[in-house]
């Protein structure tokens, strides 16, 4: 696609449609925009513009696609795939401002809010009533951001992720339209389903303004075990067994050797350094979760388990949670000078124990160092790589790796990525997952934006 | 749009394609095929066939595409807003003989199906793997035709709809082209949806022929109770409470006292009469399983119910659960000589006691015959409306009431149809209900369809 220049004439139409505070081309702005969380490449915005409302965002968006001028949406940055990097430079909109939880409607299990609230924020301010926003990505992410790339967590296993628990959305097209597709109700079969279409599409098809999202009632009771395994092999069988036996965990997450030792030493833990799988059970009854937990240990011992702690209590247990939400972190706190990139496959259930043995012996065999965690209750593997990333001989090596490890991925029934979306990093990998359907996708994606303005250089080219 | 006159020509290669068996003009497989079991007057096709798999359905439709020939999927006719219906003639494809279980992956919690499998036979094939498919319509409808429809029933309550629960798809585009959206993991974000673009789109954006459904486990131990109260008014409010309680049923249904008569009339049943509420909780353990049901039972007593039996057995469960599935048959059955219109909207939970109560009174103040029911727990009602659609004086009254019932459902916030589909009867609503949205809907179709043979005269026109 062909974008035009930005101009001083368009910075001036952006200052005066919101006032100067709130469209920058500061250095230091244009700078925290270029780079998320993740070790792709920064690109630079030609401006940053902070939205209040959906209406200036729509007459922002409405001119910049009438002058070809790319738009990016953007959240906190906290994603892992580049996907809110003006690739090609242009506006880019931050969220920040539209912070506002617009109505909490815990009566009907809903919340309004705008985009740029952050779930950990929204999650704090719902506990009085007895509700929660279930799907948890770790880092304190905008529900933007959510949506776009259908972010999901630890509680997934139980929950569902994002896609799950959104009930309707607000959403400025390419042009400038804005559309509310959805509804309030708990289902409904009224016309084509825009609300999943737009889920998971990383700003490509139209910017999400605000939402209305699901809410679960907080579980009355709950409880938390950690169990240690003589391998990686018998702690993702035992996760396979665990699922297939229908316990219905609330979170049931896999952490490699590698990982425990590194959360030892970056959070004082004293986790026994082995293969470890953290998983937490929650009901209305302590009896029933007690037979749950029973039930779990006694899987857990059928599969050779070394160390079964259970009956942890809510501080310990939160401890637990935040030292996994951690490990990206620790991870990269205890490699200091190296750089780091985050693979997110998912496979059927079946095939887990597989995938995460064929990763393993991959970076092995490739002789790079590699960190292996993830939310195993839902197939899903993140492998930490580490390495000198000037190095282009380890880049090499890094690359074939992650080719070879996503392509098995896909080979084995599963997907490119469980939830860091496809970004600038999975992008490569469309026409392997996807075959027929991506020119579908593509069609959608040039019907929507003709012009190609929303957040180019992710998903899917136009041209 | 224009459509060609159905040939001898095209008779003649669809006979050379499928073979002379599976392809048929005569009269008897034209009516069968001209109504399914809603009010809908008739329309016929001017040929059925029975492909059997996804390629013969690929070229049948290419054919029809070139030919601008309306081509029209039906599973087995069981919908209730003239769905299926080939309204402007043409090629209705009957996916009868697509039946074939294609894989069992309980291990996934997935099985692989042609669209033509009815789903009361797969849960039967699925019983001895301790899995079932959740959504369940009553009648025994095809997974295909669920999928078009986005189908629900009494357990969507606890386990979501067909959307909720669909993985992959094979699906036939209107040039001809097949495409396999999905994957098998347990979750992704990994591209645009198609699978939920397609799913509830009724056969209008392309032709599902093959699906991986998610399974859940079958559960260990369930408890189903009867509650009766003093008026509509309490039973609503006592659902409203069941759920804002959290409770979890994985059934809560009504039944206003006209169904209760024509339940006990048609299936010599001894219900009390008076406004009902079935319910069922299910779960791991008796104890926990008997606390919510001791919980409903206090929630139902603080509404002022009248009758509170539980501990309902296994023979006595499985009659319930008929006589609830049954209810739309009885009412017909017991109302020989009249007509029936089935009203389908859903409401969000709190609104409720409200939709009940407004569509209660509005057939009243018309004067018109009715029987109110549905699946509460999903604020999803059900009104029959019953008279002599010859009448025109009393199609006036009915097709009022039902404007304002349906009109009143989206001004709370809910939506037209709640799990039949907009096909024929709803499609009115659609700019109330969508408004902006509907011309990108109108624009998704007309990039997936622009010749407009798929399954013409539903949910949208192109012009």
């Amino acid at each position: 696609m062909d974008y035009r220049k930005f101009t001083e004439e368009d910075f001036e139409f952006l200052r005066n449609l919101v006032g100067k505070e709130r469209a920058s081309r500061g250095e230091s702005n244009l700078n925290i925009h270029s780079h998320d969380e993740s070790f792709h490449a920064g690109y630079f915005p030609d401006v940053v513009v902070w939205p209040l409302e959906t209406e200036e965002v729509s007459k922002i968006v409405a001119y910049a696609n009438e002058r070809r001028i790319p738009v990016t949406p953007w959240g906190v940055g906290t994603s892992l795939e580049g996907n809110p990097l003006p690739t090609r430079g242009g506006i880019v909109l931050d969220f920040e401002r539209m912070d506002k939880i617009l109505a909490i409607r815990a009566e009907d299990f809903q919340v309004d809010v705008q985009a740029g609230v952050k779930y950990q924020d929204l999650n704090k301010a719902l506990r009085w009533n007895g509700v929660f926003f279930a799907p948890d990505p770790g880092a304190n992410a905008t529900i933007g951001g959510m949506i776009g790339n259908n972010a999901s967590g630890v509680r997934t296993v139980k929950y569902g992720g994002t896609r799950d628990n959104v009930a309707k959305l607000t959403v400025v097209l390419a042009n400038g339209r804005i559309i509310r597709p959805g509804n309030f109700a708990q289902k409904s079969s009224s016309g084509y389903d825009l609300v999943h279409l737009i889920i998971g599409s990383e700003g490509t098809l139209g910017i999400v303004t605000e939402a209305t999202l699901r809410l679960a009632g907080i579980p009355d009771q709950f409880s938390a075990a950690v169990a240690t395994f003589p391998s990686v092999e018998a702690a993702t069988q035992t996760v396979y067994d665990i699922m297939a036996a229908g316990l219905g965990p609330a979170a049931l997450e896999l952490l490699d050797i590698s990982t425990v030792k590194v959360i030892n030493k970056e959070a004082e833990g004293n986790l026994k350094e082995a293969p470890t799988l953290f998983m937490e059970f929650t009901g209305t009854s302590d009896l029933a979760l007690a037979e749950d937990v029973k039930f779990a240990e006694s899987i857990c011992a059928d599969n050779g388990c070394t160390g079964f702690v259970s009956g942890v209590g809510p501080d310990e247990r939160n401890q637990l949670w935040e030292k996994r939400h951690m490990a990206y972190e620790y991870i990269k706190r205890s490699n200091p000078g190296l750089d780091f990139m985050i693979l997110d496959t998912a496979v059927p259930l079946s095939k887990y124990p597989e995938m995460v043995d064929f990763a393993v012996k991959t970076i092995e065999r490739h002789g790079i160092k590699g960190y292996a965690f993830g939310h195993a209750g839902d197939g899903n593997l993140h492998l930490v790589i580490a390495g000198d990333f000037s190095d282009a001989a380890f880049c090499k090596k890094r690359d074939e790796a992650n080719h070879e490890i996503v392509s098995h991925a896909i080979s084995l029934g599963g997907t490119a990525t469980g939830e860091h979306g496809v970004g600038i990093g999975k992008k490569k990998f469309m026409p392997l997952e996807h075959g027929e359907s991506l020119e579908l996708m593509r069609e959608i994606k040039k019907v929507m934006d003709p012009n190609g303005i929303l957040n180019p250089g992710k998903m899917i080219d136009l041209e």
